[in-house]
């Protein structure tokens, strides 16, 4: 059973360069590590213009791409998929599943603190492990990259992370 | 059951070309289309220095991202998936199923000709229906995007289709 854990804040609080880092580190201990981003705005991982973005375009509801990179899918689901369904995709072999984002699922989540967020700011959300921030805060028990990535080792892996801001 | 049919051809002989506008003739017709591309070289969906790209060369083996153009994933695996596996990824509400590519795949399929390859080029590969070529060859029984569109939707779908060259 995959570890599930969430790493939630608002816009430009660090969530993809912690989640970003916990990939690294637990990729170094040769753990099988999935991460899962919820944007709400159309970003997109496909380039306008490439065959793939042209498939979607043209009205393809699936657009799968089998390269030497791997493999790539693009599902054009107007409404927003539950986590669980979005869990379902990936395969058992699984050891550490990383959300960035989706702030109301259930799973335990560090909350990361921008210089003017409190922690009362996210007392709708469920879960939340510890607040942490990537600078100073009143409200962080964690502060700094290497506070929090090491935190989340010692919790879940008993182990020292080697990462440094 | 969806209809899986192949768009086959050496490099530059219009297989994207065909294969987005049978999605949108299709799509036209309120049909549930999913397309599979095959490229053999390190072509990607994803665009570099992204927050998903980075998530991927950090190590993670699978990257999903939910935003408001649908869902992306991105599965690292080294070793090609029989094409049989990625079909199995598509819903079953699919009504045709395009593969651009996967040549030595079993469906049924189009071979399109560059001018200066010939229809013994294809002998290794099974099952196919028709040769067609974007310019006129003499090895060519569909000539042009009309003709092989038109082809398509009368043989697969009883009806005209409605393209242009």
């Amino acid at each position: 059973m995959a570890l599930t854990f969430q790493i939630i804040g608002y816009k430009k609080s660090g969530k993809t360069l912690i989640t970003t880092e916990l990939v690294r580190l637990l990729t170094d201990r040769h753990l099988h590590v999935s991460v899962l981003k919820h944007d709400a705005h159309a970003s997109t991982m496909d380039t306008p213009g490439t065959d793939t973005a042209q498939f979607s375009h043209a009205g393809a509801q699936e657009v799968i791409l089998q390269s030497a990179n791997g493999i790539f899918c693009h599902q054009t689901t107007v409404q927003p998929v539950p986590v669980s369904r979005l869990i379902a995709l990936l395969p058992t072999s699984t050891d550490v599943i990383l959300l960035e984002g989706f702030k109301h699922a259930p799973y335990p989540k560090i909350a990361l603190l921008r210089s003017d967020d409190h922690a009362i700011d996210f007392q709708q959300f469920t879960n939340i492990q510890v607040f942490a921030s990537l600078t100073c805060h009143p409200d962080a028990t964690l502060v700094g990259k290497t506070a929090i990535c090491n935190w989340f080792v010692q919790t879940y892996f008993k182990g020292a992370a080697t990462t440094n801001d």
